[in-house]
């Protein structure tokens, strides 16, 4: 038995409070300077004094040497098996976005691209702005194909996201990026027989975007990738007995929350905004997924100092937080993304877990990677915290008589 | 899904190097008088002065409390479900002598022994040397036996490999070993029902042998045992794209890993010649799998002195490794002998995991059990450190969106 399916037999309803705080790709490699991570080179006066109190420890997100993309990276942290639940590109978006997707419907991903005499010369169509693109999906939604709804939305820049509504459609089509410019579009293929229909469509929907914006100069074909289906993921309140709602600035992460049942806040444009909306709704849920981008988005660039002020912004935060009074309080990342590295890394992720049921560990000096290495939790897989934020939260009922 | 299965999904080609430097049954127990064990009392200054800059951490073979063979803490090492993959000793002695054997044939070992009156009063003949055990063999290759190719080869001592080429094999055949002497040889008997023709060929092949030694003084007859069939393990380079190379003075740990598709290269007698060798072909593989006897055989003994010698003549060539600036370095055990139990254990085992991108305990004062316990790898199972070499030389690619 998946200790997931445990838990949701040992759940019950109680009137504590989770926060679970994700900073994005958290955990960093020393600077060769100092030989201090992002983390520890953060001046996190609040982070520090709760880490000794707390409950310190380290997580693997899926397996060691497993570098997470963000999804399942935070299908482990709300306590599922990321490799069992495998969500597609075109799914995440059609959710971020604030589609609603059916379990009947096939989602991808589409990018607007540049064509010239059937090559493929640009695909990001020169990173067009989104603005652009919304006006360009509108035309698109003009097309009307036999048998199927077709619902578009534009995302960021040059992405926007299609479904496809109707009987007898299936998620195993093969892309059509050619993933280098200089060469033809791929056609849409069946990558099973069930899915010879809808390849079918796709490229006749393919050719009538060509029609459609055939005049345009910079995004006048589209690429089309990332084919799935809404999992069939059993729900937060459904596993744990949990209301919970979340709080993202970004798409993905509230697209991702609202898939596993939370309830989407206003999360406005910042951390204060998070706070201030969590603050607001404190009464109506149980458990808050509060998710912070700027330390992944810095450390993606390289910036050390740059992921070092987002930790300390944060950190600024935290006592509004805890004044709340939350019963378990988790700061973590999803994975790591060390500056150095430029990405995402399969490096063990610090977390600090508070209640007043945690095993405090005061021989720590504050909230980092060395100090999770001697924190009480130990080292655990990212998908065994779910767990132990419901037991600090006095929400499972005893195993066994 | 296992971990492996991930990885094969992840894994892509790179020009990055990977060492796996196995010193055979390295962990220990503290001597008595000093409380070091045999790797903390080595003077060791070139791993030392690693340790500082690598992770360290422990590694559980196949399960706490489980004390492994040679063989599955091997397989655990190289990434595999050592329980899932069992290799019979007949197999493992078969490809160890460098014989080809097709997954349809049967292997085993033979014992040269002597009976007398029917009754075994010497199982390994006196422990004749090789080259008596080869003379015998040659003799024994005269045998015909109808429906069935028999190849037959030395290995050390007393001991040689038979493979049975036919058809309708199986190696569902009891051993024919007492264990005990005193007594009668026992006959081959069929495990299955498959197995019948099998265990009837072994009997009438145990009966020409007995024909053909019946003059000799004390290797007049042989015990049979270990039957088994190649097993069907996914390659190194089907799941991990590596091509790798196997440096083993010991047949057993050739054979082991080239079942594994590593390409053998001459290992020399001793762990200098196998530098030079690895030296040698450096741009010709990915992985360079060097395996070191000496330490287990030392402990094997209970001669702590001779395995910390043994540890500290690999430290003395550690720099020559170091030179050829590998991306990754491991250094560790397929599992611990520790010289107090003369044998095998299930005691963890250090490992030592040397990176540009490998999280450093500068705190640790050398590589040693203890300070592995307070290395950033923690604690692992053997098999997830095949992940963290890739992830390591970055040849894994981001899991999920």
């Amino acid at each position: 038995m998946e200790t997931v399916e445990l838990l949701k037999e040992l759940a019950v309803p109680a009137e504590t409070k989770i926060v679970l705080l994700v900073m994005d790709g958290l955990g960093g490699l020393p600077h060769p300077e100092t030989g201090l991570t992002e983390l520890e080179t953060a001046r996190t006066p609040n982070l520090d004094a709760l880490a000794r109190q707390a409950s310190l420890g380290l997580t693997t997100p899926i397996a060691p040497g497993v570098t997470p993309g963000s999804a399942p990276a935070h299908l482990a942290l709300f306590g599922y098996d990321a490799v069992k639940y495998q969500i597609g590109r075109g799914v995440l978006s059609a959710v971020g976005v604030g589609l609603d997707i059916k379990p009947e419907d096939v989602a991808c991903r589409i990018n607007f691209a540049t064509m010239e005499n059937g090559l493929i010369t640009d695909r990001r169509a020169g990173r067009i702005p989104t603005e652009e693109a919304a006006r360009l999906c509108q035309r698109l939604r003009e097309i009307r194909l036999p048998g199927v709804e077709i619902i578009i939305e534009p995302e960021m820049q040059h992405r926007a996201v299609v479904i496809l509504r109707g009987p007898g459609l299936s998620e195993h089509v093969s892309d059509t990026d050619p993933q280098v410019t200089g060469r033809p579009p791929l056609p849409a293929r069946a990558l099973a027989p069930e899915a010879e229909a809808t390849a079918d469509l796709i490229n006749r929907f393919i050719a009538e975007v060509n029609r459609a914006l055939a005049g345009e100069p910079r995004a006048n074909t589209i690429l089309v990738r990332g084919f799935g289906r809404l999992p069939a993921i059993p729900s937060f309140n459904e596993l744990y007995r949990l209301r919970a709602a979340v709080l993202a600035v970004y798409p993905m992460y509230r697209g991702l929350a609202k898939l596993v049942g939370m309830t989407e806040l206003p999360a406005g444009k910042s951390f204060s905004d998070q706070v201030a909306a969590v603050k607001q709704a404190w009464n109506d849920f149980d458990f808050f997924f509060i998710h912070v981008k700027g330390t992944d988005a810095a450390g993606e660039d390289g910036d050390f100092d740059r992921k070092v002020r987002e930790i300390e912004a944060v950190d600024g935060l935290l006592p509004e937080l805890l004044a709340l009074n939350p019963d378990v309080l988790v700061v973590t990342g999803d994975h790591s993304t060390p500056a150095a590295l430029k990405g995402h890394s399969w490096h063990p992720v610090p977390v600090l877990l508070a209640s007043r049921w945690a095993r405090p560990n005061p021989w720590v000096d504050g909230f980092g990677e060395t100090a999770c290495l001697r924190g009480t939790l130990g080292h655990l897989r990212s998908r065994d915290l779910m767990g132990l934020m419901l037991a600090h939260a006095q929400r499972l009922k005893k195993f066994g008589a």
